[in-house]
């Protein structure tokens, strides 16, 4: 392991982290807010840190996968780690483990909260919540891979740790040019959905915090009623842009290169919106007993369903009120969750679909032994290597699933609490059922859940192998 | 599709069906209760069918794993179908779909009942209720394997599609020999726990069968209160045989063949054992506010872990009430299940094991991506065949429960009722929690809901694919 390189990404991090929290300080200070004080101190400790660690610059240039995966996700516990210290520092988390939980939320896009109130909260603190999701939507890793000057084979190992899906979103053959056009067009959509929401009479604070929730796919708000209260306008909008950032990245860029046959071709996008119109269709009749018609049924279903599906968590009705079946449904879509390449968690539609296709291939197989038939998707065949780990990532999916309900089902909560608040951590969506839903939060859970919870929301994030390497004693060993 | 020998094998499995039902009528007229006329009704009628449906000999001795799955899978469902007819004409369970849930729910060994009174049943009714559980356990085309003078290229892949467990349990090179053979042992334990119920005081039909329910780890029992209201001594009786049974039959070959040593290595007889020791430890602990001293609280634990482990479902208490930690590891075990090769279900502990070494392998492909290392289990390298194998049942596994809790939830029952209520159908274990726990029952889950669950029960038994073979429309194509 080389320990040495790892540092000096580290500090490239902490300094970007110092960097970033000048914003809510900015913020606080336009405010006048005592609270500012406590992000420019952060941010002053974290640049000098960042700074010092810099200094010494690494004698070896060997960078492997592991290295990867391990300067990926104890980068993303460090940011966790530093960003949650000005809401302790401002007394609005008094407890340290709580604040971390509040800021992996909100740097997973995971927007579960622990604060029963988030209306009291500081402007410059609520700005800081809330830009943690527009950083952790695209990864910070590849924004400082877009902005610093490293080169080498450690880009593409970076990049592949943290970006979501099966395959690495690689545009272009240079790696650095990719992560640039994707925070290009990231910072496009983001302006483009500032600009409807100050249309809509929002200011610009409220529309800018919004936004970063809803581009990032995370589900912090400045509301205690999530998303209820705004003006239909405003929902819609924000209905429109959880869509939109579901979508791969990869869509835009082949819009920009006019290439907009392949986009209507993907069979990932197709899978995406088709899954989409069908649960919210299933939905709307299901509950349509909750609402003044059928329409309002089927606005209210959709919306509850791109939002569970992109992994965003915003709300704008109690859905833990509703029957079975359209419960049952929202919690198997936050499994889904939404495409590969996108701001958005879940096990990805992409995966879905291959491995649907891999068990109507292993049937087929059954049928006739001896038609040996490679499956396919986009009308490219599906490597032997992505099928196995998209296998793997669904064993680990499920093992370490399985393993957190059992740690946190100490608390003794209920089972759909448990079952559901785990989905909703890993997937990174936000809300789940009954103490955790919509009306609900994460607060009255124990230390020790909250860590099992924190893990599974950055294990989420990071497409699981990052987290599980960093604990396996062997990566330690020379 | 070689329809000619399905036909033909069916119409044997048509024959036993009715030789086997001579023995509850037997019973009743032993009795001397009218019910037995049901049964002998149903017998003669269906040995009749058998015998003419055998005149025909087939044409073609084809036979693929193609025609293995679909002949066992239809096998399973006529028998369930011609078993359920006396419950309906006795009245004792008026309703068809309801006496179809019963029987399916006795021949695979799930034990869930939709009787809210078992008590009332007539003697040959509440026998062949049990007696279902005997033949369902080992299997009933492995029985009629060994007894009929069959041969050819089928008993394979008979043996194959009905076996439980990734391998297949072919003990000696015949595989003939191999099903006498397990009959043969499964027989000995058999008589073995009947002499020593007797000794406890029960009746020999008493006797007979719970130990019918025991040795196929079905879990049907004559009292409402399942196992509660037996002599400690007969509750031990029971948890030992439930306990052997849950074992791979070739370790009990083994040992009449005197390979101690081997048994003993058995990695997944270690597996078994310590995960079923853990759990209860954990259980004993976790639960003990329910029992009078710990003592008791470690007893009740272990009793009711090796119940749900081996997917029996015998209950000495109701574990309903229990603190959610214990009900969530009871939830795991579920899926656990026993070892392959014996008559428990769930994923088997094997698979759990082959799983975990799959895991291990992937994290340390991370950390040294050079070093392929292979893996081995029992001292034997594991092949690439069976690994991927494991992993698309373990795809098929996870998209069947989810699929299934979905179709069910329309009747808008309780999260924890449904969830619990598939995977305690799917893995044969009988109770669940919450409504269909130790307490309930599946009665008042709708005639669609029941189907639902009657697929799982049919597809856990069968470990998956013959049951979905036999949806594919590809497979009725010539």
């Amino acid at each position: 392991m080389n320990y040495g390189i790892i540092l000096y990404i580290l500090s490239s991090v902490l300094e970007f982290a110092g960097a970033f929290m000048l914003l809510p300080a900015g913020v606080g200070f336009f405010y006048g807010e005592k609270e500012s004080f406590a992000f420019l101190l952060v941010a002053a400790v974290s640049l000098l840190a960042g700074f010092l660690g810099r200094l010494k610059k690494p004698k070896s240039k060997v960078f492997y996968a592991r290295e990867g995966f391990v300067t990926v996700s104890l980068s993303w516990i460090l940011l966790s780690l530093v960003g949650a210290l000005p809401f302790v520092l401002t007394g609005e988390i008094p407890f340290y483990v709580d604040a971390l939980f509040e800021t992996v939320s909100g740097f997973t896009t995971t927007g579960g909260t622990i604060l029963p109130d988030v209306e009291v909260l500081a402007h410059c603190s609520q700005f800081w919540r809330l830009f943690t999701h527009w950083l952790g939507g695209m990864g910070v890793l590849v924004l400082i891979l877009a902005i610093l000057p490293l080169s080498g084979s450690y880009n593409m190992h970076l990049m592949r740790a943290e970006s979501t899906g099966p395959s690495v979103g690689k545009l272009v053959p240079k790696i650095k040019s990719s992560a640039r056009i994707l925070y290009e067009i990231y910072i496009g959509i983001t302006l483009l959905q500032i600009i409807l929401l100050l249309c809509g009479g929002l200011s610009l604070y409220e529309s800018a915090g919004l936004t970063f929730s809803t581009v990032g796919t995370g589900g912090f708000g400045f509301l205690n009623s999530s998303a209820k209260d705004y003006s239909r306008y405003v929902q819609v909008v924000l209905l429109i842009f959880m869509l939109l950032c579901g979508v791969s990245f990869n869509c835009y860029y082949l819009l920009l290169a006019r290439k907009p046959k392949e986009v209507l071709q993907s069979e990932e996008l197709r899978a995406y919106l088709g899954i989409a119109a069908g649960a919210a269709l299933l939905i709307g009749f299901n509950a349509r007993g909750q609402f003044v018609n059928l329409g309002e049924s089927l606005y209210q279903a959709l919306f509850q369903v791109a939002s569970v599906m992109t992994t965003t968590g915003f709300t704008t009705c109690d859905f833990n009120a509703w029957p079975m079946f359209s419960k049952t449904i929202l919690f198997l879509l936050m499994i889904v969750g939404a495409c590969a390449g996108s701001t958005g968690g879940g096990l990805k539609v992409s995966r879905l679909v291959v491995l649907m296709k891999s068990i109507k291939g292993e049937i087929l197989q059954v049928i006739h032994p001896r038609s040996v038939k490679k499956l396919h998707m986009d009308g490219r065949g599906i490597s032997a290597g992505v099928l196995h780990s998209i296998r793997m990532y669904l064993v680990l999916y499920a093992g370490i699933y399985l393993v957190s309900v059992l740690l946190i089902s100490i608390d003794n909560f209920s089972f759909e609490t448990n079952a559901s608040a785990v989905m909703a951590m890993f997937n990174n969506v936000g809300p789940g059922f009954d103490a955790v839903g919509p009306l609900g939060n994460y607060a009255s859970f124990s230390a020790f859940s909250k860590i099992v919870l924190m893990f599974d929301m950055l294990a989420g994030r990071l497409e699981l192998l990052p987290m599980l390497v960093l604990f396996s004693p062997k990566t330690w060993k020379k």
